[in-house]
């Protein structure tokens, strides 16, 4: 079920990675004009083992890709966690969903939970239900059942395309953080 | 430059996954003979920017797995860091070297470093000179170059060849780590 795509038309997938739950929203985009695609959710909760919960999310992931060809990826990158531990497996969960867009060679952009919040709604502390019904204003769509799920994910794919897309710089909240904070720093 | 395998023949490739610079060893085993195939050191410091990064481990990893064809992976996977910013970036390091892995339908067993000092020297607390010194030994090689650098990841290949390979079922130490550390345990 591979789409195709004219010209000047652009896909985002957006993915919004976790430990139980993977959330992913694909848009289309052409100039400011934006459109849905597919939105929905990963459960991992049913795999038994981590390690196969990272398989499922590197192959679900590439089969995103496969099915939807997106040109660029957007990345929910929550920068902290309740604890290290917890840290650790979010950073694998992240890190497999990337190495499939990287291994494809989309280039990725990350967004902090706030920018994507601000970006969608205006307020940085919206609540999942505001970010949800903002996208389905902005989208077009009716659907509610497992949408606060995949909000996250719409939603970062959304301020994805709203900040520019690709024109800024990808890693950027990455550097961003580090320089906001110096002493978190591990050389 | 591919490897062929006799029958009985094993290969492991052990790994240890960092964000400045990834450890490699390839070691081959049938039955209790065991000998060196490679090691070395990824360095990332060169690479600006932490998705090229990823990118790089991502396919250097299969580029080891597309040259040696590994049977069983090894990870030396620390379950603390100093804080939950650098917990994160070597999750992410770890998940995009798994996934090279993954990609591949091989197996990746999970070790904590005090174990693979325990199982390599007898000694949970042994330095890197003395995991070394016995992996020389060992091996049966002189190089001294950069050993230290890749000397974690070959100890993980040894460690895992000792522990009966992949009869030990994958992820234990996860879940061991989690059995002692309830409280650490995020639903």
């Amino acid at each position: 079920m591979a789409i195709k795509k004219l010209n000047k038309e652009k896909v985002i997938l957006g993915l919004d990675p976790g430990t139980s739950v993977m959330g992913y929203g694909l848009i289309k985009t052409e100039g400011s004009n934006i459109s849905l695609l597919q939105f929905g959710v990963i459960h991992l909760q049913k795999y038994s083992g981590h390690e196969l919960k990272l398989k499922k999310i590197f192959d679900r992931v590439l089969s995103l890709i496969n099915d939807y060809h997106p040109d660029e990826v957007a990345l929910e990158a929550p920068f902290f966690g309740k604890n290290i531990q917890s840290m650790l497996k979010l950073g694998r969960a992240q890190g497999v969903a990337m190495a499939a867009a990287l291994s494809r060679e989309i280039p990725i952009t990350e967004y902090a939970p706030k920018k994507v919040k601000q970006s969608v709604t205006g307020n940085g502390n919206a609540s999942k239900e505001q970010v949800a019904a903002m996208l389905k204003t902005i989208l077009k769509f009716s659907q509610t059942p497992k949408l606060l799920d995949a909000s996250d994910a719409l939603a970062v794919a959304v301020c994805h395309h709203y900040q520019g897309g690709n024109e800024v710089k990808s890693a950027k909240s990455w550097k961003a953080f580090l320089t906001e904070n110096p002493t978190r720093l591990k050389s």
